[in-house]
């Protein structure tokens, strides 16, 4: 059995030491929560983004981009709700001074009975062997049962609380569970009180001239804001939609694991106008293009899985996760949204504008409904990334660390290698570079034994290495070797360019879809 | 003779009726020096993004990318001299509390003089017709020698207490010009000040729990505080460099001239790192390198010149600026920076780290010297916006307004037009859509006559116009017609593909290097 934990600890150092992810501002100690995309972070970032941009921008007529700015008139905040409501509970402990999330410490405390759940899972596995049934063990167990329905209670009244915004309740709920700070022991806890998660500025020149900003907490409003320009201007008709990845910025109090929730994040989000009533419709639509182009990367269909929400969001009339398999379990990867009219009024109420489109098949003006997809590209490269990263047993009781990305989004296509320092080899494995470069992204490594830069090149994510021997110098072939299947054939060079293409080219990924 | 305020007006209305630049939050009435790039601009502001990228990160084998935050650890700004050096000295009128640049007030006085300046050769000019020489003229009549004496004298002046931070003697310079608040005519003025630049805000809960942070001013100190991580883990040999692109922010109190100085605004860095003593070699390789990037896309190399700083920044050994011909006249649209090892010994300094490179070669360990290149991704939009835009007078004494992007950069590559929308037209030119989309960005257009459709794809930008009509059912033919020759002639559908990527593929545009 794998253990999760490790695994997550692996994905976090091998980002680090093959220069995907470094902790940002790490000679100051880093900044918590944030992150630096490195040498080949950054690459495989872009091709995350570039291949989501041309699936849903380039493949689809009706659907155009738009890059609005960071900053923005602040009511729009207001009319969107997140002035308002962009909240999380928050509670202080007044002898530790330390603040937390008052229902992540709730959250925590269910996580500890979870934690005992599993024990007992495990020591009745233990016990009956081969025998042991999980799911009939859950049911019939007394203390497990038990361990259950005070999670599903605990869990049900947090829920209630929260949106019936009782925050005493909360408090009171800390103080039954006797939830003492995790970091002193201490019960001393002041009164909850909500805390807004959008990050402030202020532009101007001092307190006097100065307007008070938000760094975005979406990108979504930079597109309900643009919409009527955009579909004049770009001549739009409804069902149309318009996309936009960019960064968005939330002051969370508890952000962890990794990449997965950061204080700065990049979204990839596409709003689609559509004519009210067609809502499920495309509800149903879009759930199916997006998980098709997941499925498209090849990372495993058994890894998604979707999750309907129970509780709507004010603005939805239906919405769901595609949830990935990440090292730390299944969690939120990418949001569908039915989110009817709810901002596009809202905009107009504040604004005063008119924010209706005309439709000529029904000679009347309405204001469009809008579904929604969403995803955090920073989630997806944990997605892709934490996925490729395997440990193979070899044939010869080696192991061989690899990242098995798929191609189309590897930071490098492949690279040259030199069988020895000598003899003209290097020339030639540059040349190759230099052809191979126009078209791709493409390393040389000539340092260390062909064995020990195939193992690194495995470690990089590199789909192909070519490796450039005396047998080159006779007759211009090389060989190429695959990541994943580890065998060589011998090609002529003026073949590597094709080969490659056909592995690495978005086209023939997209095709999948 | 060109109107340049005219020309600059139909750049900006041509930019948000076509799609390409709109003020940021509209609905509102906007946001003072805040753009958003509409579904044209997106793509174009993309494609000039990834010719940078390529150009410099993918062809060159020793330049890497990197991706770093927004946010960066505080002491970045202290160690990059940000905190204490980054200001704007401003004014407030006591009778209007209308605040201003001082610097900004008397170059505005000194611009008035300009004018003066214009009028007496415009006079002359009129007076004496043919014969009329300007250069002559402008040294040798005696109240335009005087004119040209008083802007260099108070240049000067402010220029010199600047430097010393002499904000009394700037004052002092206000005064003695009776310059008063441009909206009242009050000389009612507070003292100078000196205004930092940076956005601050808070990470954190609370006023108890937060650490003010600023939004990166400049890209730059995000490969500095990465350098070495990225040269251990990337294996870099110097000389190598790191590349990125990324949003910055600077509270400026004057921005104008649209996407020229915006207070979100993108920047395009490249930080190469050198042995000591090479600078001077780099720094002419670099200016070279860049210039010839700027010229493969055909913008006119007569556009293009170098200024050199002559008074250097606190960091620099020499630098110097490409300017562009920009509708309001040539200004800086890339810097050329000799940094030294400024940057990376202050963040040694700050930080405690040791930031230093292991020579091979000579045997020992130094801090490289830094070499930048540093663009401003959306002055570049403008300057390939603002040159492609131009109004053709046809041999029919009509006139066209064509927007002259080179292919490479355009959103769309071509557009598909039935000829008519009936007999089967349409879905031919959908087929054609369908196949094209696969390798590029591709439009539709059926409505109005074909004529006003190829006025508006040559507004748009786009350079190729595909026309499908009755010979097309009979044998598969097409009219391509190109946008800036007008030039139409009939292919195979089969060839398109071919043909279109021959113009607009990156690869070919680069060669020109």
């Amino acid at each position: 059995m794998v253990n999760n934990d490790d695994q997550f600890k692996k994905v976090i150092s091998h980002a680090k030491e093959y220069g995907y992810v470094f902790p940002s501002s790490e000679i100051y100690d880093g900044l918590s929560a944030v992150y630096d995309y490195a040498q080949n972070g950054v690459e495989l970032k872009k091709n995350i983004r570039d291949y989501w941009w041309k699936a849903m921008v380039q493949m689809h007529d009706n659907i155009v981009g738009i890059d609005a700015a960071i900053f923005m008139h602040p009511t729009t905040w207001k009319a969107s709700g997140h002035v308002d409501a962009f909240n999380d509970p928050l509670i202080d402990n007044k002898d530790s001074k330390k603040r937390y999330r008052a229902d992540v410490l709730v959250e925590d405390y269910c996580a500890k009975i979870e934690a005992k759940i599993d024990k007992e899972v495990e020591k009745a596995a233990k016990r009956f062997g081969d025998a042991f049934n999980k799911q009939e063990f859950i049911t019939t167990n007394q203390r497990v049962v038990d361990y259950q329905a005070k999670i599903e209670s605990i869990l049900s009244r947090l829920g209630k609380s929260l949106e019936n915004e009782d925050l005493a309740d909360v408090k009171a709920l800390i103080e039954e569970l006797e939830i003492a700070d995790p970091l002193t022991g201490s019960r001393n806890w002041t009164e909850v009180k909500q805390f807004n998660l959008m990050f402030g500025t202020k532009i101007g020149a001092s307190a006097e001239h100065s307007t008070d900003l938000y760094l975005r907490p979406e990108t979504a409003q930079g597109i309900f804001v643009n919409f009527l320009n955009v579909q004049k201007t770009g001549r739009m008709k409804i069902p149309f939609g318009i996309a936009q990845t960019g960064k968005a910025f939330r002051n969370e109090i508890v952000a962890r694991q990794f990449i997965f929730r950061m204080r700065e994040f990049e979204q990839m989000e596409m709003q689609f106008f559509i004519k009210p009533g067609t809502q499920q419709e495309w509800y149903d639509y879009w759930k199916e293009t997006r998980l098709k182009w997941h499925q498209s990367l090849g990372l495993g269909d058994e890894n998604y899985r979707f999750h309907n929400h129970e509780k709507l969001a004010h603005y939805a009339d239906a919405a769901c996760d595609i949830e990935f398999k990440f090292p730390f379990g299944f969690k939120e990867l990418e949001g569908i949204h039915s989110r009817t009219d709810f901002d596009l009024s809202q905009h107009e109420k504040y604004s005063g504008k008119k924010l209706q489109y005309f439709d000529p098949e029904e000679n009347k003006s309405y204001v469009p409904y809008v579904l929604e997809t969403s995803i955090g590209l920073d989630r997806m490269f944990l997605a892709v990334f934490s996925n490729s990263l395997v440990e193979e047993e070899l044939d010869n009781n080696t192991t061989r660390t690899v990242l098995k990305l798929p191609a189309v989004l590897a930071p490098f296509k492949a690279a040259v290698l030199p069988l020895v320092k000598k003899d003209g080899l290097p020339e030639i494995a540059k040349d190759i570079v230099n052809q191979l470069k126009w078209d791709f992204n493409v390393d040389y490594d000539e340092k260390d034994a062909v064995g020990r830069r195939y193992r690194r090149q495995d470690a990089n994510g590199t789909p192909f290495c070519i490796t450039v021997d005396h047998e080159t110098l006779e007759d211009q072939t090389v060989t190429i070797r695959h990541r994943d299947t580890m065998e060589q054939k011998r090609v002529k060079i003026d073949e590597l360019r094709d080969l490659i293409k056909q592995e690495v080219d978005m086209k023939h990924w997209l095709m999948k879809m």
